[in-house]
C-alpha cells in the first residue's frame, strides 16, 4: 500500500518535483530578464511562498486581502501584489492595515475603486502603488483600450495617497503579440503625459515558457506552475513527472469488470474541466477515464478495470489550484516518502 | 446595499425558508408512512440536524466518518447512518468510537468492506447494523442484482460483531417503479434464506415528491432540500423562493455593457453545473447569464448588464452541497435581516 501512514482521501504534495518546478521557471526568467512574482492561489503555503521567494521571486501575487493576511502571519514575506479591485470599508482598512507590514501594491480598473483606495489612503505614511488592470483580450477585468489606461493612470496619479505604478494584465492564451501591441501603446499614451511605467505585469502559467515573447513585461505572475496539472499536461506546459500534486484515493469498491468507485469525489476533485473529458489522471493507468463524481464518489472506467478493493490510486486532478482550496492541510512527500501534513494557511480565504 | 454588515462574498442561508423546507417535507413523509433520515452533507450545520430531528428525522445521515464526529461534537444528535463503504485500520478504528457515542449503522456493498467492520467490531458491547448498498441503476456503488444483495445479507448476517439491517439505495432520478421492483425482489430473496430486512433506505432530493412511489422504502435520505438550489428549480421541484442558500456578492468592475465581474468564483460558487448552463441564478436578473468562473472572480453577461461597481447582488448556485463545503462560516438571515455567521462544523470533513 503507498503511504499506509496517509489517511485518504488526502491531497499529496511532491516537494521535490514543486521546487523544481520553481527552480526551472526562475531560470527560465532569469535567462530573458524577467522578475517573477508568484501567485500564491495554487498552493496557499506561506513555506511554498517562502521557497519561491528564495529562488529570487520580487514578491507575491494575491487575489484576495485575506489571502495576503494569511500568507504573511508566519513573517518571511514582505511584497505582496494583490491582483484584484478591492472595494468597501472593511477590505479597505484592512488593506490599509496590510500595507502597514509589507510593501504593498494593489490593481485597478475603473475610477470607483481608486476612489476608494484613495479614501483610505490618503492620509498613509507613503503612498500606495496602483497598477492599471488592462484587459488584453482575456475579457474579464480591465480597461478595454490603451487610452483608458493612459486615462485611468492620469486619474491615480492625480489622487491622494495613491502612486501609479504601471500596467497589469491578465492575458489571452497564445496572443502575445497581441498583448506586447497593446501594453506597448499603452505605455505609450502614458509616457505621453508625463507619467512613468515602473511596472508592467504579465501572468499565467499556459504562457509560461512564451513569457519572454511580450518583452515590454517586467515581471511575470505565474501560479499553477509549481505544481503543474492535467490542464498543462494537456497543453504540453508540462510532463506528467512535472506535476507535484496528487490526489491519492482509496478503491472501495469495485461493482463491475469496468468500473470501480474510490473515496474521493468532487469535494476534493472538484468539478473543474478546463475542457477536459474526466476528472483527472490516474497515475500509471491512463487507461482509466474517472468518469463521474458525485460529492464523496469518484466513478472509474476502463474496459477492464483490474483494482481491487483497498487499493490505492493516485490522481493528478485537472485543476491543481483549486484542489489545494479543498482540504485543511496537504500530505508533503518527497518522492515515496511521507514528510508530514501542512496546514494549507489561506485555504478558503475570498474576501 | 444589502446586508451591509456582512462582507462579501458571502454564503447566506435563510432560515426561514429552510425551516419551512424541512417542515414541509417532513409532513409530505408523515403522509405518506415514511421515516426521515437527512443527509447533512448540503449543510454540514448541527444546529440545522438538530432542526431535523426536532421537526421529527429519526437520525442523521453522513457520507463520511469525520463528518459524523464533526457533526456529533456539539450533542443533540444521537443517531447517524453512513452511507459509505468505510476501510482502512484508521477509519475503523474512528467508527468504532463513534458507536460508543451514537447510535450507528452503516452500509457495504462487497466482502471486503464487511471484513473489516466485522474485524473492528467483532468484541464490541453491541453489533454494529449493517445495510446492503444495492445499484438499483445509479450505476455508483451497490451490489448489481437482488441476488447478490441476499448473499452479502447472509454474509453479514454470519460475521460476528455485525448484525444486518437492511438494504440501502441511491437511486435513478424518475426511475422510482424499477427502484420498487429491484428491492421488492431482494427484500423477498433475503427473507427466504430466514433473515428481516428491517430497513429500506431511499433517498435523494431529486425524487423527493415522488418518495411515496417506493412503498418499500421506510426511511428517505435527502441533503439538498433544506437549501434547494438552481438544479431541483431547473426540475420542478422548487421555485426560487424555496431557496435558502444564496452567495451574497459585490460587481467590481463593469469594463462592458454587456458584462460585469463580481468578486465570486469558482472558490465560492464552485464549478458544478449539473447539465445547467452558467453558474447560477441571479436574484431578481433572471437576463443575467453568470457566464464564467475564474478561481475569484464571477463574468456576469447579459445584453444590458446595468450593474454598478459596488452594488450587490444575490446568486442562488447551481448545486448547494458543494458552495456550503466551500467557506468556513455561512451567515445566516431571515428574510433581509442579518442573524449572524455560523461555523460549518463538518466542512472539509473527506476522511
Amino acid at each position: 500500500m503507498i503511504f499506509p501512514e496517509i489517511d485518504t482521501p488526502a491531497v499529496l504534495v511532491d516537494l521535490d518535483i514543486a521546487e523544481a518546478n520553481i527552480d526551472r521557471f526562475q531560470g527560465h526568467c532569469v535567462d530573458h530578464g524577467l522578475a517573477v512574482r508568484p501567485h500564491i492561489k495554487t498552493h496557499k503555503l506561506p513555506i511554498l511562498a517562502q521557497r519561491q521567494l528564495q529562488a529570487g521571486a520580487i514578491g507575491i501575487t494575491c487575489q484576495k486581502v485575506s489571502e495576503a493576511e494569511a500568507m504573511i502571519a508566519e513573517g518571511g514575506i514582505d511584497d505582496v501584489l494583490i491582483t484584484f479591485n478591492i472595494f468597501g470599508d472593511t477590505k479597505l482598512a484592512r488593506l490599509r492595515d496590510l500595507s502597514e507590514k509589507v510593501q504593498l501594491s494593489v490593481v485597478a480598473d475603473n475610477t470607483e475603486i481608486v476612489d476608494g483606495l484613495s479614501q483610505f489612503f490618503a492620509d498613509a505614511p507613503q503612498p500606495l502603488g496602483v497598477l492599471v488592470e488592462c484587459d488584453t483580450g482575456a475579457s474579464r477585468c480591465g480597461v478595454t483600450t490603451p487610452k483608458h489606461a493612459r486615462d485611468l493612470a492620469r486619474y491615480i496619479s492625480a489622487k491622494p495617497g495613491l502612486s501609479f505604478l504601471g500596467l497589469m494584465t491578465y492575458p489571452p492564451v497564445g496572443q502575445e503579440a497581441a498583448v506586447q501591441e497593446w501594453l506597448t501603446q499603452a505605455k505609450t499614451e502614458i509616457e505621453k503625459i508625463g507619467l512613468t511605467v515602473s511596472v508592467v505585469s504579465n501572468g499565467g502559467s499556459p504562457g509560461m515558457w512564451q513569457a519572454q515573447d511580450v518583452p515590454i513585461a517586467t515581471e511575470y505572475r505565474i501560479g499553477t506552475y509549481i505544481y503543474n496539472d492535467r490542464s498543462l499536461q494537456a497543453r504540453g506546459v508540462c510532463t506528467w513527472a512535472d506535476c507535484a500534486l496528487s490526489v491519492l484515493a482509496t478503491v472501495i469498491s469495485v461493482p463491475a469488470m469496468d468500473r470501480a468507485v474510490i473515496d474521493a469525489g468532487s469535494k476534493v476533485l472538484t468539478s473543474d474541466l478546463l475542457g477536459l473529458e474526466g476528472h483527472g489522471h490516474v497515475i500509471g493507468r491512463p487507461d482509466i477515464l474517472v468518469e463521474g463524481l458525485s460529492e464523496e464518489h469518484g466513478v472509474l472506467k476502463a474496459h477492464k478495470i483490474n483494482l481491487k478493493v483497498g487499493e490505492r490510486i493516485r490522481i493528478i486532478p485537472n485543476h491543481a489550484c483549486v484542489v489545494t482550496n479543498m482540504v485543511d492541510q496537504v500530505e508533503t512527500i518527497r518522492g515515496d516518502r511521507a514528510r508530514g501534513a501542512v496546514t494549507v494557511s489561506a485555504r478558503g480565504k475570498v474576501q
